[in-house]
């Protein structure tokens, strides 16, 4: 498999990146190959210092850099040979089988929507964050913002869409997808989520448990959490920012370790055709490894082509 | 002042609800009187037991309680003669001041919207949380579940009652209205809060300072924080299951002790003529005492006068 990495991507770029790359190798013995996307005067240097292994990658020069700032359209019309322009032609023509980076979230997202084009029938594609549970497990809350306002039948898809992550990433078997809500009982919540549960009960390739609340999430009620991107941003950031307090008041314990995202490494685009993996800015070497190591998962779980099967047979 | 009390409502109650008004008598010198709203031969040797001065309270008989499960309306209709009924009556007679009940959460906002109605000019009414800042200090989350959807203007008024609340009440001179939102920047956001933000921007009566995200909920940025009534039952629920899964992993900070809904008491119904103040079901003492304290304050500070003056003079 051949899985590309933007070298220039995120705050601690390209230092970070490629300390990740270096500790993704040195753990797998059987790795992929892999295509850096960069400005080769200031990759080079370091791959050495590195010693990343010159069989293993193929280094692809991209002097141009989309800056964190910049309009996401705008830069990927206008930089043309930039690390994540250059990325996603190359994910889109088949050189590569996924596509990291932790560079400008936005055009990470628009060259996701445009430049490999969502699975038929999918209607919205969606981003997710996994969920440290109090019992050990992980759970999955999508949309996580990258649709603020949704009808009943994209959250109807996410739900599929994350039980087939769940499952084939997570390694959850049958996993219990819930609504997320203000009350137990069917007919509570928003217009929205009113409308959304018949959609989600009636649907046969879900295990829907019904709602889940605020008070939920981090119980083992449900592993696949749906609603749309505005709640589920609001939530993720506010458990980022819980980590990072909980640090800077220096309090101490495995279960709120779960909450540092670089366990987790970046988010993966659901709903598109190719695997694309979008990091935090402030991703460290840490996040990168993962990220790595998410996206061979994906490829090996032939993780799309599953997600095309489901939204063709249904 | 005259505080009404339903000594029946909650999982704990009676017991608990008297030994939260002897712990609130015993740090009062100049307290209130106090009207008892429940079953007079459960009250009677509790109030012995107690050495609740005979002189500091009303015991107003209520042989009915509307319990946990039953249906708001209906079950006030149908018992006229429940604690929370009789209180309400007592309350918009004028009798009391303010009433307190942890009981029937759904009976206690009918009851506060239908028995003494909204301050004129208020669309809808709303509930609030404290939100413990990380450097210390209380912010005010709003709504928290009353609203689950909401218009532009609801929530520029829940803003302007938030800020009235937190001056008034939590002591916040010229208190930071911030919008809850998934981005900083106007225009961002889903459609409510993309409509909402003008609003907010030339309401002259608040001090709107744009828009916070989930990581802004716990650090100083904004003291009052407005959205619709799903995304902050959500938070709420999920900051209340946190600091349950802190204590029961025995993770032990000042911080997350402030997570204790317990510390604030109940709930106030902001925008109603008259102080409504419902406690959880589970409340122990000093979440009564704590409910007792905020009823008084709020009677001191002669808040729901200062609310109707601000929405008559807009």
């Amino acid at each position: 498999m051949n899985i590309g990495l933007d070298i220039m991507g995120g705050d601690y770029a390209p230092l970070e990146v490629v300390k990740g790359l270096q500790n993704f190798l040195s753990e797998h013995t059987t790795p992929a190959h892999f295509f850096l996307f960069g400005n080769e005067s200031q990759i080079m240097p370091l791959l050495q210092e590195y010693n990343i292994p010159a069989s293993s990658i193929t280094v692809v020069h991209a002097p141009q850099v989309i800056e964190m700032h910049e309009h996401p359209t705008k830069a990927l019309k206008e930089k043309q040979q930039s690390s994540i322009a250059i990325g996603f032609h190359f994910l889109a023509t088949g050189k590569i089988d996924a596509f990291i980076s932790a560079g400008n979230t936005g055009a990470m997202l628009v060259g996701a929507l445009f430049s490999i084009k969502a699975i038929e029938g999918v209607l919205r594609p969606t981003i997710s964050t996994i969920i440290p549970k109090e019992d050990g497990s992980n759970g999955l809350l999508l949309d996580v913002g990258l649709n603020a306002d949704c009808k009943p039948e994209n959250l109807n898809q996410f739900a599929l869409l994350g039980s087939l992550y769940a499952k084939h990433i997570l390694g959850i078997d049958n996993p219990k997808v819930g609504l997320m809500n203000v009350g137990e009982e069917e007919g509570k919540g928003n217009l929205l989520a009113q409308a959304t549960y018949p959609l989600l009960k009636e649907n046969n390739a879900i295990n829907f448990i019904g709602n889940v609340e605020g008070r939920d999430v981090l119980t083992n009620k449900a592993d696949v959490m749906v609603c749309e991107g505005f709640t589920g941003n609001i939530i993720l950031k506010l458990a980022e920012s819980l980590y990072e307090i909980t640090h800077r008041k220096n309090i101490q314990d495995p279960y709120l370790e779960r909450f540092n995202f670089e366990n987790y490494g970046g988010t993966p685009v659901l709903g598109v055709s190719k695997p694309v993996i979008i990091g935090h800015g402030i991703s460290h070497a840490k996040a990168f490894k993962n990220m790595i190591a998410l996206a061979k998962k994906m490829i090996e779980a032939n993780l799309m082509e599953k997600m095309k099967d489901s939204f063709t047979s249904k």
